[in-house]
């Protein structure tokens, strides 16, 4: 029995409604209607686009096998329509019909369907600051702002840039400016750090460091104020309270808003955070009306609250479910965890689940701890320390999140940070994690993985066994030793390595090498708190139980040891530094 | 309360569980025996040793950082006694002793115990042919015959070598020889392809052809008959039932034997695997006696059997395991799946869970889909395609193994499988798969991932939308015609890339592109069983569900299409061959 389906919006999570509902049931009569002349595209590939990493915008419309998905080929090859340059103007649910307007002949008629699906996506936020609408300033809404920009770099119109929003765009666009193009990029951030509230401090730190080394300036805890023109009228200045900085172009990536408009407006329910609200089987509150993609709201596993995720794997994933219930085919789509994974330069960073800080907003009793393994065995001569941080449950022991940093060469951090999103997402603990079977090679992992000996370090640290100070407590004490005075640095690491920090740092650094603290313990000072410090925090716990074992208990493990501050760019680092 | 611990077996399980327990309990007075000189090495990185990617034996010894790990190392680092070169002869459960015997000075003695560990490890079989025995026949038992084994190598004298055994280890060195060392190298192996059992027949069949790329014969099918001796006593000749194959060195990489002679002799429970009976707080049938390692058989969480898994990886969790018991810390270790990873030359592959063959074999409902997914977005310049193969039970959709194979240079095809083996281990279905939140950016996955595409795939063919055909029985077909004369390719591909094969295979190749099919469809021929070819069969899947709609339902598609074609170097290949 053939169905009438209209969908609206034709970039992800519409096309693959339409393609996998029509080789499900054949005989549906499917249109596609979009307000855009392109369709189909990858738009996270944007950033990498603008780069260069990607030649022409085709290659972005295009299929694995390099056939352009224009409006041709979806009728030719998928029997689905589609209709570019249509916008929808409104849903009347009564006589089931969407008024569109043919946006090049300017006719309006009204399309008629047996069950809609709204794919309407987002839209970029835009700063309510002056000068946001001037020419110049480029939010990154669709494929044809891109073009317009790879058009002014090619032209080499672009000698500095600024970007507005330290997220995921905002970055991965600087990175574009600054690696192909040699633009000087500035990125501020209204936050105190990159990526707020979706990874902890350390990590947004580790990032900065990165795109800091590759010529990128970022300066954190300040928002544009304001974009001034230049004589030709074009964006030539960003302010900041704290500074002007002079630029060619300004790109302002401050987040999306899901674009619900249409929905609201036909009296669907639409949630507090703007997106529309669907059930598991991504239906509205309207039975013949399904949604999926940026413009709806979806379940946070971990959190248990709503948010809108405007991620294209998302979309296609939801895609599936509404073409599998359309079709009669019960299928659910229960939430997300959060999993992203961003380059940034040789640089990788990647989390899943809730960082600390969100955890603790959320009024999870939650902790935290951070390790530096290797990716691959320690002698393997392609092996690089991969920072993980495990963010847990006090009560219940659940692991609420995981982040990592790491190179982009590999696949490394990604491939802990997968293993960990299944698990967090069915509500693994610790324990789960401790025994999770990674698979094991020397050139690929070592045999007691990362992942697994982050959850033991959690284990050890709940069961009150590893005691820490956190990566910001022990920069604030580097930063001025009068915060703590009653803190001395007990650094284990062998000689050749500690000899410039006792020089440097004289009183407030003992260095005793590892293997000899249990001949000479005696020579700690007994009024001190000792923050125990190696390279990967590993051997500083083994001291740390040791210590406890001759009642010396006033000793706190710096986790993830100087493996973490070489991450970090920091200052008062004595000589050369190594990452 | 202080107890006395001894653990028998200082290269993996045992120092894991000292170390551990002395931190737990520094107050426990802990000493390991082992019978070699050697301890605590990554017994996993020999290959890598012997190929010179790790120069010295020594670093397979060493801490990540660069301590040696020795008995004087232990006691002084650890507070563990290391007593090395020490056997263990017999256990007095009544009395609680073990006698050993110091190897050096030939004396024997009583060691008391309140709790005992074994940690003695697995030993390599040999097999019981002629001249098994003979000078430059190695097995890789220990880091001294890498050590002589390497020492050969280094002194020229080996320009062949013969593999006996296509496992893991046999690969691995046979890698070793002909990589770095540009030894002329040649596997035999009895079973019909390479890591029989462990993966199927086509993933195998793509490692063998990135081992034969590189230069090293492969020979399944036939197991080594005989060793002969040359003019200088050494192993010169390996005979086989099909050949004989000239050489300077052997290993014989066969497998291995838990050592539970000690435990059986001691009265305690040994299964029918020849490992030692755990309990899943690895203690043994004597409550005071716990085991660990290569000598114990654990429970596969899969397929529900016992078997013995001697991994460093497992090793070293369980060694956790019993020394959280031997404290008073209840903990568990409840099994595995199987997980593995192996580079071999410029690929890896990697899997978890059972193989269709194993799962036919023990009884379960099995099939199994293949796909050919990139690894990241097709439009990023670094993306290569990952076949992945999904193993399932028809009648509880559950997944029961994923295999991967790709390249060794990132981590993409690890990070599936490291995703996979969580989900197996707690019996998540296709459905869970499918929607497995995989982190997603260009640069690192494809919106949707590799790994739900898979499922979806699995998803298809149990609801009967897909129908294939194996690549085993394509691969017979592309042999003899004769054997399907109903068959016919119906090859989908853009014309460029047909035109060889409609060339060379003339009636038995009909070429329609995928875009035309909807408008030509009458062409194609009513009797018929047409085969339908792509690059990854994701095109051939819709043109089977379309051909299904205008009942044309004669169709197999040939699951992961060419791009599986070309990682196994097929000789009908017309032209030049990609991969």
């Amino acid at each position: 029995m053939s169905q009438k389906i209209l969908i609206i919006g034709g970039v992800a999570a519409g096309p693959k409604t339409a393609c996998r509902l029509k080789r499900l049931r054949p005989e549906f009569d499917i249109t596609v209607v979009d307000q855009d002349s392109l369709i189909s595209y990858g738009g996270c590939g944007i950033p990498y686009y603008v780069s260069g990493d990607v030649n022409d915008e085709v290659q972005l419309r295009q299929t694995s096998f390099h056939t352009t998905r224009d409006a041709a080929f979806f009728d030719r090859a998928k029997g689905v329509a589609v209709r570019t340059r249509t916008r929808a103007l409104a849903i009347d649910r009564r006589a089931k019909t969407v008024e569109v307007e043919d946006l090049d002949a300017g006719k309006r008629e009204k399309l008629p369907y047996d069950k809609l699906v709204l794919a309407t996506g987002s839209q970029p936020r835009v700063l309510p600051i002056p000068g946001a609408d001037l020419p110049g300033v480029f939010t990154i809404s669709d494929l044809h702002k891109a073009i317009a920009i790879k058009e002014r770099l090619a032209r080499g119109k672009v000698g500095r840039a600024v970007v507005i929003g330290g997220g995921f765009i905002g970055i991965e666009m600087a990175e574009a400016f600054a690696d192909l193009w040699g633009v000087e990029t500035t990125i501020v951030e209204f936050a105190e750090q990159l990526l707020p509230g979706i990874v902890d401090p350390a990590f947004a730190a580790m990032l900065q460091h990165a795109l800091e080394k590759n010529g990128v300036a970022v300066h954190t805890g300040e928002g544009a104020t304001a974009i001034a023109a230049g004589e030709n009228g074009n964006a030539c200045r960003v302010e900041t309270p704290k500074r002007t900085i002079d630029c060619d172009i300004v790109v302002m990536a401050v987040g999306v808003t899901p674009r619900s408009d249409l929905a609201r407006e036909a009296g669907l329910l639409v949630g507090a955070t703007g997106g529309i609200v669907v059930n598991n089987r991504m239906q509205t509150s309207d039975p013949d009306i399904y949604a999926a993609g940026d413009c709806v709201e979806i379940t946070h596993l971990v959190a248990g609250t709503k948010s809108v995720a405007p991620l294209g794997s998302l979309a296609n994933r939801q895609g599936r479910v509404v073409a599998d219930n359309l079709a009669g085919i019960p299928a659910r789509f229960d939430g997300w965890v959060g999993s992203f994974v961003m380059k940034a330069f040789d640089a990788c960073i990647s989390a899943t689940g809730l960082s600390l800080t969100t955890a603790r907003r959320l009024g999870f009793d939650a902790d935290a701890v951070i390790s530096a393994q290797s990716d691959r065995a320690h002698f393997f001569p392609t092996q690089t320390v991969i920072p993980l941080r495990l963010v847990f449950d006090r009560r219940t022991r659940r692991v609420l999140g995981v982040q990592g940093f790491g190179p982009s060469a590999s696949d490394a951090v990604l491939a802990r940070i997968d293993a960990a999103a299944g698990l967090i997402a069915r509500g693994a603990t610790i324990d789960e994690f401790s025994n999770l079977e990674m698979a094991y090679a020397p050139p690929f992992a070592t045999a007691l993985d990362a992942l697994n000996a982050t959850a033991n370090i959690a284990d050890n640290k709940l069961a009150g066994r590893l005691r820490t100070v956190s990566v910001e407590d022990f920069l604030a004490w580097m930063d001025d030793f009068a915060s703590h005075p009653d803190w001395m640095a007990l650094d284990i690491r062998h000689p050749a390595e500690t000899k410039a920090f006792t020089e440097a740092f004289g009183d407030r650094w003992i260095a005793i090498p590892y293997v000899e603290i249990r001949e000479r313990h005696k020579e700690l000072p007994a009024d001190k708190t000792l923050i125990i410090i190696c390279d990967a925090g590993t051997r500083s716990y083994e001291i740390q139980c040791f210590l406890d074992s001759v009642d010396k208990r006033d000793t706190l493990v710096l986790g993830g040891g100087f493996n973490i501050m070489r991450r970090l760019g920091v200052g008062w680092w004595p000589g050369k530094q190594q990452s």
